[in-house]
C-alpha cells in the first residue's frame, strides 16, 4: 500500500511515499515562482517522482500539508500567501487528484500535518502533551495534549503570531510584533533588505546568488553565519530571542513536557541553535526549574511530508 | 450532602456551602494580614459560618483553591506569596481537616477551580474549548480543550506570565514584562505607589482609605474611575492593553470558542470592561474575523468557591 505525503511550502515542495510505514520514495522540488498551475503540476510530478523511486506502481490515497486556510472537506485552500497563485482560493486536492488519476487527496494545515509526523513516526514518540513549532517561510506551531491534535476551530497552533514585541517589527500578517516578524525567513529576509536599503553590509545575498537561490533560505544563513557575517548574525539573534518569549509565554500556558522546533532554520542550525533558544526561553519561564525538553525534530526536512501521508492512512 | 468550596486569595477568603448542587451558604472575610495561623484559622471559621447559613449540620468534604504550587496528595501548598504567611509550604489540607473534625479536604490551584466553576455551573457550560482568565491580586489562567482542563505537569494555564511587552514592568514574580505585571491588582498598586512617590497625584489611596480599605481593590479603582481620576485611568488602560496582547496571543495559539474574563476587575467593571478587552485584542487576532466570545463570569466572585466544592464533589 502506498501512500504519498506531500508538504507543499513556500519555498519548496517536498513529497515521499510511503510503504507500510516506511519512507520509500522521496522527490523535492523548488516551489515554481508562478502558479497556481505551475504549482499544482510540480506537486504532481514529485508523487510521481516519489512513486517510481519506491517501485511501488499504484497510489492509495495521497495527503498534502499546505500553509493557508484550509476548506478540508473541499480539498481547497485560501490565503496561502507564501505560495505563488494561492492567495485566492485553489482546488487542491480535485486538482491533484485530476492530475493523478483520481486518486483520493487528503489536504490539512503544513504545520499541523508536520507535527502529526512528529508525533506519530519522529521525535514526539514518548510525549503526550508537546508543541510542535516550524520555523520554516513563517513559523507555524501543533498544539498537542493528551496524545491529540488541538485544532480549536480550525486555525489552532498560530504559534507565529504570538505578540513578543509591542508596536514590534511588521510581520507578513500585516499585523506588528509578531513572533513571525523576528523568527520566519520572509520576514527575516525583508529586514535583511532594509537594513542593506540603509547602507549596512552583508554577504547574506552574495552567498545566496553563489548558491543559485533567490531567497535568503536556512542554508544560506548559516553559510553566511560561517564567514562571519554580522547581520546574519544579528538576525539570528533577534530569532533566537523572540523564539525564547514566544516559546515561554505557549509554556507558561500550557506547561507541556516537550517543544519539538522543527523548519528550515531548526533543521539547518542544529543543536547548537536549539540550546540558544534553551538559554533565551529560561528567564521567562514561569517554572524556570522545570523547562519543558526542547528537541530538534526526528524526520527533520521530512517531518511535513511524512506526516501528511500519515494524515492520508500511509 | 453538604459540601464547603473555599476560595483561599490575597485579599479575601470567598467560602460557599453547596447543598444538592445549588450554593445553599456563603461566607466572606477579608485574608488576615498573619500568617499562616491566622489565615487556617479564618478559612475553618468561614466554612463553618457558610455551613450554619446552609441549615445542614454535617459536611461531606471540602474543596479548596489556592494559589501557589499544590502537591495535590498532600493537600499542602508552597510559594502562594500573595497570601500571607503561605511563602514556604503549608499543609492546608490537614491543617483545615484538624480545624473540621477530620473531614475531607481537596486542595487545588485557585484559578484551576475558578474555570471548572465557570465550566460545571456557570458561563462555560455551553463550550468544549474555552479559556478561563482570572483577574485578581494576580492573573491566572484554566485551559479547558475538549470539555477537559488542561494541566500540562500541573502548572499550565499561567497566562498572567505571558510576556507582553519586552524589557516591561516588573512583575510579581520577578520577571519582566508579564501580563500580571499590567493587570493584576498588586502590580497595579505598586505601579501607583510608585507614580505617587514621583509626584502624581491620585484620588484612589483616598477612596481606599475611605473604603476602609488597605489595599487597591477592583472596587477602589472603580470609585476612582467614577472620580475621573487619571491615574487610575491609565492603570485600567495598561491593563486592558495587556489584557488584549496576552488574550490574543494565547487565542492564536488555541483557537477556543470563548474566554471568560474573570477575578475583581472583571467581574466589578463589567461589561464596559470586556468591550474594552475585546477591541485590545482584535489588532493581534491571527484570524481577526472570528474572535472568540469573551464572556464575564457568571457566578461572578464565587466562582472560585463553586468551582472549589465541585472539586471536592460537591
Amino acid at each position: 500500500m502506498a501512500v504519498a505525503g506531500v508538504d507543499l511550502g513556500g519555498t519548496k515542495i517536498q513529497t515521499v511515499v510511503v510503504v507500510n510505514g516506511e519512507v520509500a520514495g522521496t522527490d523535492r522540488t523548488a516551489t515554481p515562482p508562478k502558479g497556481p498551475d505551475d504549482v499544482l503540476d510540480a506537486i504532481a510530478a514529485t508523487v510521481r517522482s516519489a512513486l517510481e523511486q519506491s517501485g511501488q506502481s499504484e497510489l492509495t490515497a495521497v495527503g498534502i500539508g499546505t500553509p493557508g486556510e484550509i476548506d478540508e472537506s473541499a480539498g481547497a485552500v485560501s490565503l496561502a500567501k507564501n505560495v505563488p497563485g494561492f492567495a485566492d482560493r485553489v482546488e487542491l486536492g480535485p486538482q491533484i487528484a485530476k492530475r493523478l488519476g483520481g486518486v483520493e487527496v487528503r489536504v490539512d494545515n503544513d504545520v499541523s500535518v508536520a507535527t502529526l509526523g512528529e508525533v506519530r513516526r519522529g521525535a514526539g514518540r514518548p510525549f503526550k502533551d508537546l508543541l510542535g513549532v516550524f520555523v520554516g517561510t513563517g513559523v507555524g506551531g501543533g498544539v498537542v495534549l493528551g496524545g491529540e491534535l488541538r485544532t480549536g476551530r480550525g486555525a489552532a497552533g498560530e504559534i507565529g503570531h504570538t505578540v513578543v514585541k509591542h508596536e514590534g517589527r511588521t510581520c507578513t500578517c500585516g499585523r506588528r510584533g509578531c513572533l513571525e516578524a523576528y523568527a520566519g525567513r520572509a520576514s527575516m529576509e525583508a529586514r535583511a533588505r532594509k537594513l542593506v536599503d540603509k547602507g549596512r553590509t552583508t554577504v547574506l545575498f552574495e552567498v545566496m546568488k553563489d548558491k543559485g537561490r533567490d531567497r535568503l533560505t536556512s542554508g544560506v544563513f548559516a553559510a553566511a553565519l560561517d564567514h562571519g557575517d554580522e547581520m546574519a548574525a544579528e538576525l539570528i539573534e533577534d530569532a533566537v530571542w523572540a523564539l525564547g518569549v514566544g516559546l515561554a509565554s505557549a509554556q507558561n500556558l500550557l506547561d507541556v513536557e516537550a517543544i519539538i522546533l522543527g523548519g528550515g532554520l531548526g533543521d539547518r542550525l542544529g543543536e547548537p541553535f536549539l540550546e540558544r533558544v534553551r538559554s533565551s526561553m529560561k528567564p521567562h519561564l514561569f517554572v524556570s526549574d522545570r523547562a519543558p525538553t526542547l528537541l530538534g525534530t526526528e524526520l527533520r526536512d521530512l517531518s511535513g511530508a511524512v506526516g501528511a501521508a500519515v494524515l492520508a492512512g500511509g
